[in-house]
């Protein structure tokens, strides 16, 4: 879901992506997303690219050929760093977890003693495809220790949950406009650090994307600059500046505990229809709940029921976990008492229909004791 | 200029990226972009980035190291397309003409005896930099007859003149949305012939970019695979969904006789103020009108006032021709009588402001002759 004035701010008429009133949005948004990043960095942009975009991005700016980088592989999003980390002439050395927990630290510090020099370290902070919640600030130390980059995967945890790159030490940060910011899907915000900055300014060979190479759309987005790179798309930067807006006015403090909020509800009643979280509650992320789904329930009869009957889309599971989880979005917008409570009683109804559940109503009253005492 | 209905579009609310009521509104854009496109070629999409990541997209999906491709180089996105090529390893071999003339097709014939095996060569239908308007069809016969692929970039043509895919032999080709489709930023259209797609299917590599690996793609766009690879920028379709519609209410001949028409009288009215077509006329574009202004004229400052006191963006010279040219766009909505006039009006009364021009009222004559008697 997107907020009204998101939509309203998308059908705004367009001006020239280089005319001195679209600049000044820019530099907006520019301002806006530091916020939210949490971080001081001069490079904090919106690339011009989905959240996959911006994977790409992050890695073939900093790895080059031969390049070594550890990356943490728990769930489909790790797994793809991998893959872009090798597509680019990398080595991606593996730190598996299984589906649903999340990469321990030590292992991290183990690989980065074990191997040779190391060019970065890449992490999901939000596995989409298992809702497990990587900590970060941890593996930070030990990439400054190390000497090392560390980059974050924030496509589903920024606007729903702290990100602080600086504090943390974060070099490189993307995420997508779609999840906890509440805008249509096509952005990627992006924030890169000095050090990083230098390191890319300092490559041995020219970065193998020209559309992604972030020195040249450095020169695009700087003030003082804003040498023409490609064209900015115009009415998603609007959108996305109308959504920074709204996130500011309901502050950041104020989201994260309404995601807090939501979620715990939505488990109470989930957990009292037989669906139990996979990751372990400390490492269970609020804006994404993946549930395992008990084998005699036909999971993609139910989604579809949800879908057609209720207009409620959530997801199945992806890769070993098809067809035994569901995942379940309470992002941005969408992150309410209303949506909880509707898509508690659909699953609740559905299952009384199909003969699962006789004694209806005990999911709803668990969310609600929830929402009474808060979290 | 967007059509009040594309920016109604745009503001229409989301629905999921892999919603039934969202793919169907993909395959309706497949079918009405081979439209545009004069082509049956299957793979028929709209990227998720910019032209220029249409542009990447066209080059590293088929371009493997050591390959070599005869690029014709004659303004910024000639020379652009020589640096993509460059980046992904392959060899580009120049063709260079001045800049506002086209690539004869008997210099890349001469390359393409000249030259061992050729990968591909890569030509620029409309050098939006200059306004010169490359012809297609002799050169895809060429590269038939030399078994190479044709890549074209019709960024600024696809839809204001004819691009025949098919019959000009091209494999492949994309374009952006902001130009003749008036819709914004944001989408590369982009057509693949059956040639080249069995070419990247037998690549001794994997495409150095995953986010633009069109193997990848296709499986996504494809009806019955679906598969997922990233998020579909959902609100900037529903806008190229509108603004393929409004385009076939229009009728391709119709539209392509409107942007004939604007241009003819633009020129006549800017020849009379003294500033003459940069490109010879059978080789100039209609969309994208590059004139030369007299040295005495402080290009730019007018340029500035254009926008600031009649809220009239154009363009200003790049490269070689900084500061000597102006770049006029009448592009779809925005190719209008009212907008020709407004604009001849606009230059008049600063020329004559700036005590350059004395008796006012010719250059709209001139256009308004061509409006009398058509062309």
């Amino acid at each position: 879901m997107v907020h009204p004035r998101v939509l309203q701010a998308l059908a705004t008429p367009l001006i020239g992506h280089l005319d001195p009133a679209f600049l000044a949005i820019m530099n907006d948004i520019q301002a806006r997303l530091r916020h939210l990043f949490s971080t001081s960095n001069r490079f904090t942009i919106a690339l011009s690219g989905t959240g996959s975009a911006g994977m790409e991005a992050a890695i073939v700016n900093v790895v080059e050929p031969g390049d070594v980088v550890i990356v943490g592989v728990n769930g489909v999003f790790g797994t793809r760093l991998a893959t872009v980390i090798e597509r680019c002439g990398g080595k991606a050395v593996r730190v598996e977890a299984p589906w649903g927990q999340i990469i321990p630290p030590d292992m991290i510090e183990a690989a980065l003693r074990r191997t040779g020099p190391i060019k970065a370290v890449a992490l999901v902070h939000a596995e989409t495809s298992t809702g497990a919640w990587q900590p970060i600030e941890a593996v930070g130390r030990l990439c400054r220790d190390h000497d090392t980059l560390l980059i974050v995967d924030a496509v589903t945890s920024l606007g729903g949950v702290p990100v602080e790159v600086d504090q943390w030490g974060i070099d490189i940060c993307y995420s997508g406009t779609q999840k906890c910011l509440s805008c249509p899907p096509g952005l990627a915000p992006l924030t890169v650090s000095a050090r990083a900055m230098d390191m890319i300014s300092r490559r041995r060979t020219p970065c193998q994307s020209w559309y992604l190479d972030l020195s040249l759309i450095a020169d695009y987005w700087a003030e003082g600059t804003r040498a023409y790179h490609h064209t900015a798309p115009v009415s998603m930067l609007y959108a996305l500046h109308e959504a920074l807006c709204l996130i500011e006015e309901e502050g950041l403090p104020a989201r994260f505990a309404r995601h807090r909020l939501h979620s715990a509800a939505l488990v109470a009643g989930l957990t009292e229809l037989g669906l139990t979280p996979l990751p372990p509650d400390e490492h269970r992320l609020p804006m994404l709940t993946c549930v395992t789904v008990p084998s005699h329930i036909d999971e993609a009869a139910v989604r579809q029921q949800l879908l057609q009957t209720f207009g409620i889309e959530i997801g199945g599971g992806l890769g070993p976990l098809k067809g035994t989880v569901w995942r379940v979005g309470l992002m941005g917008e969408s992150c309410t008492e209303a949506n909880v409570l509707t898509f508690l009683n659909a699953v609740e109804e559905l299952f009384i229909r199909s003969g699962r559940l006789s004694a209806p109503g005990h999911a709803l009253q668990a969310a609600t004791r929830v929402y009474s005492r808060g979290v």
